[in-house]
């Protein structure tokens, strides 16, 4: 009999974007049902989505406050929460969550700042729960090829790693349009210290360090405002060292005319080399030094089984976002369950990102801002 | 509140491969609950499969025939059934399900011969209910576009259509080996008169059908088998003839070594062009007389209202085969409700694939085979 | 020192595009130089021509039969001839240089009629002369690379071969506007049997020929005219069996909006297939059964040696359409040394296609016109 | 009749490599002649060359210094010298070559130290002389139609800019092996303060300058070298700010296995943006804000008169590295002329770049050096 778990959504009401997104990643795999949920920011706004996502009334909550006060009372409490608001609740609602006993699976960045991570992570660790960050471009089957081959140490010692996440739809002053997308992201108060450094260079840090293994040793980073009235930055350059003597290079823009969700990556290392991007996301281009280059692909021959576990469907019918987000779901209702029975966790929870990325986000969020103000 | 219906799958147990794919599909919009099945050729496989989809135990059957007789006495009979069994019962078991009054979705190619298709249509049109044939193809948000364009007459009057459906799996005896979706495929009892022209050629034809609007008039076709001892054609070449005075390619193959599942379009007319491939569904290159080419793609600018509504995530964030085949299911849900409630369907509804396409597909392989037998 | 020849062009005078290509593709190796010419179709033209190419007054004839005859009379007198007119002269002109003694270079197609051709090479093979017919494309690295793995069985036995040659510029009725290139190629008299056939389609059928040393037993051919009150098809569409079972397809348009010069091959055989197209000349993509594919390029690891000699500067710096046609001359030239000093010819020398490539060209049109006529 | 120069080539002797590309790419138009040279480091290789080039054994000389000399006194003097010796003699050559009364065509970077360029600037200008440095990459036409794109505003004020050029070739010790071409450039003494910096990266610096017309205002950059016993850097990243506010990311490594010549150059302005790369030329890609992008190719549609002019053949027939190379000693032939004659220079003479530029490449050299010298 299929274990399915239930779940308690935070934010993600009417209007929304990511939490409609993290409902089909879920759903995808049905082994989670979504049974509760505190929408939206008012009492009203959120019993509405609820009522369109078809939720029990008496589990539509006006807040998290009384979500979790109350599902926590129950018998069939949910088993894990999603938190899908704007960044500065995060660490607010994800704290009261694991106080109350809930798993947790959070949207990135995780926090902040990085004191808020250190406690959600000293939380998560005293209580014996999950924290997850859904650091979900590491769900792509490639991108976890592309770390199995760097782990197993197929390109050698890393040297140079490139990493950019490049989009251009805040090439113009959307946020005094009143698009709500925009509109928090470039607000400090919602967003934090960093624009398109939290929301999208964020993603890129993770990206490397999942692939290579690798933590940054030191940045030096130029943040840049191009639209002007804007608060936060919209490009920001980064160069990184790392411990081992690699040097990197990250790049992270929103005024890229002309770019979607550009996140690329590039490894050389010293015996071979790698290229993925998120929008090709089922290739994973290889080539070994005096060798051409090989294109390994979601489903063909040669993969780990990292590659194999997080596929759904045969080679050459595409795979995409969905489905990479999902992976990070599967693997996190794997570590729930794992926790709950005892048992060791699947090798697909392991491979999914906690609140320890999440800190390392945030520090890398402060990292940089700190340089750039010293330039 | 939600309006989510019930469905029941015939086929689709342990060891299948399109039935999960359906499964998925349906749930990615959560609009229709799997409830009943028969899910396997024998009574225990299928019961035991049941139980891991989490079937309630007394809407498990171990026969359609079981199932249509127990749950059309049901006052919660399911709306739908889904047909995901091998071509040869394709036809016996729509047509009970139609006879008891359920809507049918079924798997292409339809039938194994025209008359069977016809009956069903016929019975479909008495019975006034939807007999939906999952072309998945025409539901990918740019397929949606070609089409759309076409119809508007930016390319002009179509003049030359290039299709081709090009897989490289059964290069290899991989029948002998025991794999079973091989197996079937190539055996003309499961499989009907063509081996990768009914498998595969029939997708290329409806995409044609589907984007240009155009039927074809006659065809010159050339079957072939390449690896021995196989029964049916791994191989077909097609040259097709419209009424509109338009010539077509069509080529279908299931022995190109190196290929995934590429299902590539083109179309020229006599202002412009457009080219699009299944394995990279985002986007749609278009060209026009003495103007650069110009590339479209999903949840980009210059989008018509069917690829706006076929898409689920912004631009950038790659969408898939899952969706696509979603969008099939979302239109048969929706032309459901409209039937159940009386309304119009919507646009989502128009847009699917009905067995008068499968009638069209069924013909096309038969006449092939004809024109390939007088060779 | 440096054995430079010297050599005559017929045609390719003011206006012409051809006899330039030819000029460049020469001189990039400077191997042998321009002194005399019959450059236009009258002697005025001629004149005017060779001035503006710096030729020697005395050598600047007004008919190729002048020509001919005065340079058949000097010590000096040039070692071959490379004759770029329109198709309908290719015949008595190539026909005189040879009866005079002129190793010739020829323009394809190389005939109107497969008698033409046949005459041709055997008067060459009397003489002891070089016919060479310029099948460019078979001068590209890449496309020996291609040759020289099948020929070597990496392959396996062939069994589908996909050729295309896709243009778009005769989309519209540019001949009535008086363009020079469009109107002699609609136009029988100049043209011979075939429009887009023989202009191009030749090359797609030398191509096929070429890397899979594989001839033509049957075709059966669609002619099509898209564009009223043409008078040569400007649209082809063949099916091909070839003598050990392999099938193939070859188009051949010039209605297809948006394409360039998309000359295309693809093979697939029993244990691999490969890709190549000339307008991204530099790569050639191969897949071996069970394994990923692999791009190899020029100047790349695990090349043969004709795409090494082929090649003239380091992968990565592309080279094109100029330095293939130079191969096919560098070639010429060795075969015309080696038949003056009479040592055995160089690799080079043996890549090129002679006459009797021309011959099986023309044959070529003459079935498709013949299988379509039939139609 | 046809103005054709004659000219002498300083080094590029048995076993160069660019010396025989500056050979081919003149020889390409047809435009001048060599016609002596000082081809190798010693008089007895020197005339082993000329020999082997076919050159009048009085005009090979055993130096660049006799070659002056002795070129100066003639009557027919050469008209230009072509300079593709290592770079540490490239300043005492143009040097000597200037005060003959020589035209300069000379390999880049420029010199060692920009003192040195500055003096060859200031002696081609007060000798009235044309001293142009091969910054070949501006010779493609597509990189000048994205240069006039920028300069006619098409794409708003330029805020970002990412210049890469990325190879693999030095990722081993290759120097060790006695390969020639590794040697002299990880040699300070040959190469000066930059290796990869020096050699590729002022490519980049160049390639940035010409299509965007910015120059560099500061920048922070850090070399490294990866490959163990190596003098000089074999990886450089900089962040670049422009004097009008925007960013800049320039990175040149030759550690990159799997990439052969990677030069590539993104743009993004207020209004637009566009890619090219040096490895696919023939393509320019546009994105307008809130438009598909275009792609835009030579011979194509919609291309400025500067891209028409540098384009030989037809569209869809590659033009590769020669070609581009060609176009800068088309335009140096016409400076030269126009100097010469006394007349308007002609626009392919107005696009080369000069020793202004070759200066300018030295000071980024030494600003880098600078500012990786004080991480």
């Amino acid at each position: 009999m299929k274990d399915r778990l239930s779940y308690a959504m935070i934010g993600g009401g009417i209007g929304a974007f990511i939490g409609e997104v993290h409902r089909r990643a879920i759903s995808l795999d049905d082994r989670a049902e979504l049974v509760a949920g505190a929408l939206s920011s008012t009492p009203e706004r959120s019993r509405q989505s609820a009522a369109e996502l078809g939720l029990d009334p008496d589990r539509s909550y006006g807040s998290y406050e009384e979500l979790f006060e109350r599902e926590s009372k129950r018998d069939d409490r949910v088993s894990f929460v999603s938190v899908v608001t704007p960044n500065d609740s995060h660490y607010p609602i994800a704290k009261m969550a694991l106080e109350h006993g809930f798993h947790v699976v959070l949207d990135k960045p995780a926090t902040h700042t990085s004191a808020q991570a250190e406690e959600l992570a000293r939380l998560a660790e005293t209580k014996g729960l999950l924290c997850c960050v859904t650091y979900n471009y590491t769900g792509y089957p490639m991108a976890r090829q592309a770390r199995w081959m760097v782990e197993a140490g197929m390109l050698g010692r890393v040297r140079k790693v490139y990493a950019e996440y490049h989009q251009g739809w805040l090439a113009k002053d959307l946020e005094s349009s009143g698009q709500k997308q925009a509109a928090w992201r470039v607000d400090p108060k919602c967003a934090g210290l960093g624009g398109a450094l939290g929301d999208i260079g964020t993603h890129a840090e993770n990206l490397i360090a999942f692939v290579t293994g690798l933590e940054f040793e030191s940045v030096h980073a130029e943040l840049h405002t191009f639209v002007s009235g804007r608060a936060l930055d919209d490009d920001v350059s980064v160069l990184v060292r790392f411990p081992n003597g690699a040097r990197g290079v990250l790049t992270a823009s929103q005024i890229c005319i002309g770019e979607g969700n550009g996140l690329k990556l590039r490894v050389h290392g010293e015996r071979g080399s790698l290229w993925w991007a998120q929008e090709t996301p089922e290739e994973l281009r290889v080539a070994m030094m005096d060798e051409n280059p090989v294109v390994y692909s979601r489903g063909g021959p040669g993969l780990c089984d990292d590659a194999t576990i997080s596929s759904r469907i045969p080679q050459g019918h595409p795979e995409g976002y969905l489905e990479a987000f999902g992976n990070i779901y599967k693997g996190a209702i794997d570590a729930i369950i794992a926790k709950r029975d005892g048992g060791e966790p699947s090798r697909m929870a392991q491979l999914i990102p906690t609140i320890d990325d999440g800190l390392r986000g945030v520090r890398f969020v402060e990292q940089c801002v700190a340089s750039s103000s010293g330039l």
